[in-house]
């Protein structure tokens, strides 16, 4: 039975939530219209679609939600005469508008009884999930409704705010995709052992993923990543030649897709008994630990990301580590990295994420890593969602290795 | 086992055979350097980087094409860190930077080493599969190398033509998917029978598939479209209230993955004797398969798609039928909406595409309908490969319904 995507009621529901959400999140976006532009979903998706529009079309279609004077919202699907149908049926449009040869007049029209001011369009240079409008659907819009080309302006308030803020039919279902998450690990833990290698472990995974139906919350080639002592991090692909012997690590970053949301976690075996670990590999895991439950400690509503980040980062500095070279930890939703405000520390790649301040029905990861002199890497991730006080785990935090003897 | 993807090793074959057409197709476009810009494409991909890169990545990449002095070919990828190993494995590229903190200061060297002229990026008004740059990384590249922002013109025709004309190891592919889909047609029209209804013989459909360890070339839940004596097509999902009776046609759009490459092919079926079709729908039904020969008849290289489409609308209007209110063909290759030039009239929502010319390696699709006034709507699909001379057929077209009585 398929269990990777959300069943159309729950889907349905979902939407209902965040339409619900709408016309605040637009006021406090500033913006009196937000249109999803957008053609070939299939292949070429604005994932923004998936929280207030629902499924996929074809040929060029506008999703028109507009504040009117009255403040309430006018919601309108202009799509191909085939599509239209599809849409009729969801029953949360206002106005349903089938074209058969182009969208232009459509458009025009519609845009000319809107009348808006402030038009949020799905592009962003920080953060992807937010950035659904290809350039070239950009420059179509401007040739179809070049009297607005000075009123657009970017959507990512929106977008990001309707992605994050998990409902709690989203909660829900995140929090049982990690339960899965862990049911999966505890139950391959019982089949590991001496000898096995990277890529048949991954395949004992991929075994159960797909015995439950489950899908991958990201590319299966990569997940889980499956790491026998590893000197660093990567995303290089589960080697056969990477072995399992005594006094061992394993590591594994694992995440699957329940009713369309997504899981992401690390763990860690040990290959012995406890009083086998060597001091150096046990002082980098505490660390981690310790560095996990800090950051834990600290996240609240109204903090910017970064500050957590560094947190974490400079308690591991003074436990005589380096930096990690990534950040802290990412939101996840509809997929793994699910985009907008992260964890973060303020480099050139991260853009203004970092900056951004921690709401409440986020969720997101933490996965501080070290690498040790002698042992190799060291990193477990946890989810965490963000509530009005503080924050929670989703399912109850790693506290040492996994014992393998 | 998993078939829906394209194996490593088949993969890279594909990417070699587009390597080396690359250059000739670069100075054919006019362009001497070609940037993929991308980031998470795992969620935004831009789907040119299956046929020329492989694999996804995180953080903001450019993958950079340059044609040198002497006429050679400049491969680099610039990705972040963690990504680069997984880039040297490849063994493609002349040069792989993996940055840490930021991909600026990399890129605007690279720029500057290789001083191109003509800069082409991913995008298009028209083709969605030429547009993979979204709106907001077009305005970073800006950011990030504002020098060269007066060299940027679309990328399109390299991008099309590495996408469209196929290689010896894709139509092999495609024309496996497509022995595969009518395997299934046969199998599944054994187990038809009056009483069934479209949500039902979908599942049949679904478990075969699965059973296979294929993959859907496009949403599942839309595929096969299955459809009982339909009044018109239209993207509306299989109803378990339509069953079948006596005197039934039965419609499927069914396409497949194998090994990532596409079918995408209808058939009918009519539940009684041959002898009691009415004469309304054996009318459309052989002006829909003379129309699929005529079309097949007059494909070449060198005319452009709206001929070829003008010449089977020209015909059913010839037969008494309205036009049919979509395009006669599209593109297939990774996906059953694969994107380029198309087989369509020259209306507004199909853009430029319908006047691009036909090449030689363009698999197309042939698949006009026709809707009667009182047995409901009539369509067959089938797929063609371009050849030098003309076309051929990828499976043996359909002649006649399929009997079941």
């Amino acid at each position: 039975m398929n269990q990777e995507t959300t069943p159309l009621e729950e889907h349905l529901k979902i939407i209902q939530e965040k339409h619900a959400k709408l016309p605040q999140i637009m006021v406090d976006a500033g913006v009196d219209c937000w249109i999803i532009f957008a053609r070939e979903t299939a292949t070429t998706p604005d994932s923004s679609m998936k929280f207030v529009v629902g499924g996929d079309i074809v040929l060029a279609s506008a999703f028109i939600f507009a504040i009117q004077s009255d403040g309430s919202l006018k919601k309108c699907a202009l799509v191909a005469n085939f599509d239209a149908a599809a849409e009729e049926k969801k029953g949360f449009w206002d106005e349903v508008i089938g074209y058969e040869k182009g969208i232009k007049s459509h458009l025009q029209a519609k845009m000319k009884e809107l009348n808006p001011k402030k038009i949020g369009l799905n592009f962003s240079l920080d953060d992807f999930s937010a950035d659904g409008l290809s350039h070239g659907m950009f420059l179509l819009l401007n040739q179809l409704i070049p009297r607005y080309k000075n009123n657009f302006t970017s959507a990512q308030k929106i977008v990001n705010t309707i992605r994050s803020n998990k409902s709690k039919t989203e909660i829900a279902l995140i929090r049982k995709a990690c339960d899965i998450t862990e049911e999966i690990n505890h139950l391959i833990t019982k089949q590991l052992k001496i000898g096995q290698n990277e890529f048949e472990i991954q395949q004992m995974f991929h075994a159960e993923v797909q015995k439950r139906g489950l899908g991958f919350s990201w590319q299966q080639i990569g997940n889980p990543a499956v790491d026998i002592s590893p000197k660093e991090f990567g995303h290089v692909l589960p080697q056969t030649s990477n072995v399992i012997s005594e006094g061992s690590t394993l590591h594994n970053d694992f995440g699957i897709l329940f009713h369309g949301y997504a899981s992401d976690l690390q763990r860690m075996w040990f290959f012995g008994k406890k009083e086998e670990v060597p001091n150096e590999l046990h002082h980098a895991l505490e660390t981690i630990i310790n560095g996990i439950q800090l950051a834990a400690d600290n996240i609240k509503p109204g903090i910017p990301g970064y500050k957590i980040d560094k947190i974490v980062r400079d308690y591991q500095l003074s436990r005589g580590y380096k930096e990690y070279l990534h950040g802290l930890g990412h939101q996840v939703g509809i997929m793994a990295h699910d985009g907008g405000g992260m964890l973060g520390p303020i480099w050139e790649r991260y853009g203004d994420l970092p900056k951004k301040l921690i709401e409440v029905g986020q969720i997101f990861t933490l996965e501080p890593s070290i690498r040790t002199e002698h042992h190799g890497s060291v990193s477990l991730e946890e989810m965490v969602v963000v509530t009005e006080r503080g924050c929670e785990f989703l399912v109850s935090p790693a506290k040492d290795f996994i014992y393998i003897n």
